[in-house]
């Protein structure tokens, strides 16, 4: 596990699972941008306050997920949010989401551009937002230190 | 069956179905809306363009539903929508969810006032609004002819 | 506010907003949901092993919302969940949706039957969970005692 | 457009938009997942069959998505479905979503692996099924054709 990570928790809902019984692969997106609005939020940058004054949007231009093992109705999660890329006007964010016994369920990662949301074209990221990011960029060596199984986590939602 | 009713046809998803293997209860809200926004814009009240134009919304201020049957993955479910009531700044709607073998699943009703966006109250429904509510008024003696089994639709999602 | 209720706290997501700006309705159940399964978990009653267990199901009856004020992006919401009857098989939850200046934004209830998930007909409600429930039971004057603004709570989202 | 390919249509609606005002990234896989479930009930494979049969499940391993113009509210969109590859045991989905004037919003992919429901390792893909892909599967030349501007298709929501 990376120390730079943001920790993130939640359990899967009776409403998260589908007809398939395992939680619905597209709601792994939602319970991610759930992860990276609170720690937008704790690192100063608020969605809801940055689309109210209306001078910079991030936007997601992709998005990825890999699904290593079902996740099922009641499993505590700890989404580990971590930074993997800070461009001039872009960024990456990778999730991983480990469950209470420690395995790891599926990783996930969003790309974002910086834009100014009237005018459409891309802005530089925002120093305070860059140097925020790059707080939590992943070290080199640990994105290839293998796939260690993971630390047993307190789970604590949030 | 009321004549006056729209027809709106949905099957049900494998996300819309939750732990317990049946329609999850809030997902027959938002299948309600999709019925109530279909029919917004074949009379002429596209939502999109409403809230575009930002001279009138139309808040829900209640919403209720009953659920006689569960629904599970694959039901071809027909949504009879009627008017229960036209006011002159608020209407209620009423939903009847009708599965394929004629079974009346579930019931449900928004209630919406008229307002300003901006200034935030009420202001008359436009009469175009209010005819076309009036046109899918359940007439009152349909209201009280008690529940009969409802005939067979042809299924053709929209 | 009823000193018997359970507090549960979320915060409106990014993706509680619809394209009118504000919580979409339906999301109001699926949240006064995540209330009834928090609550049900730090009770004893864990939805996910119930329906694993297969011996007692309680499936929704009947839902309502009333919508007071509209919950926006970043708004920091305590639901205030409370037991308005309990029966012989079934019960009735409340939900107050409060915001972070203490306002009421919106109310809802839910009504749950206790059956055999295979026979499908009802049963009486096991003594534990009717304990339970009768622990977070409205007092009658409370019920009567009109709306009072109601105390700012510390946020602290679970 | 690959003649290959099959067509799905829905109309962004009040709730797939969030608050920055478009289409929020995860609703795009919910919507993919519909095109895909609408394909498998028309090519003979519902979903919900698959399941309650039990001997055969298509989980998802992957998933990802490119944004490329936001979706919003009333965007009538035709989602093309197309196969990528169809391997022994496993097989791609790609989708595009084009919008009312033509436009490519947005594409994504799904990557499905066949396995036994209850051992959970992999199995073959039945004849059948593998054949229905085949009939999907871009040809190689379309594929290196580039992005021309895509044919307005007439709105027939399914």
């Amino acid at each position: 596990m990376n120390p730079e990570s943001f920790q993130y928790q939640f359990m899967v809902s009776l409403h998260d699972i589908d007809a398939a019984g395992v939680l619905f692969f597209a709601h792994l997106f939602r319970r991610a941008h759930d992860a990276y609005e609170a720690w937008m939020e704790v690192s100063g940058f608020p969605l809801d306050a940055m689309i109210r004054d209306g001078n910079l949007a991030l936007p997601l231009v992709h998005a990825e997920a890999d699904y290593r093992r079902p996740m099922r109705h009641g499993d505590k999660v700890c989404v580990l949010l971590s930074v993997a890329e800070v461009g001039t006007s872009s960024f990456k964010i990778d999730y991983r989401f480990q469950t209470q016994d420690g395995d790891l369920a599926a990783t996930a990662r969003t790309v974002h551009v910086c834009v100014h949301p009237d005018k459409g074209h891309s802005r530089q990221l925002p120093e305070l937002l860059s140097t925020a990011l790059r707080r939590l960029l992943a070290k080199p060596d640990a994105a290839h230190s293998g796939d260690p199984r993971l630390t047993r986590l307190a789970f604590n939602p949030s």
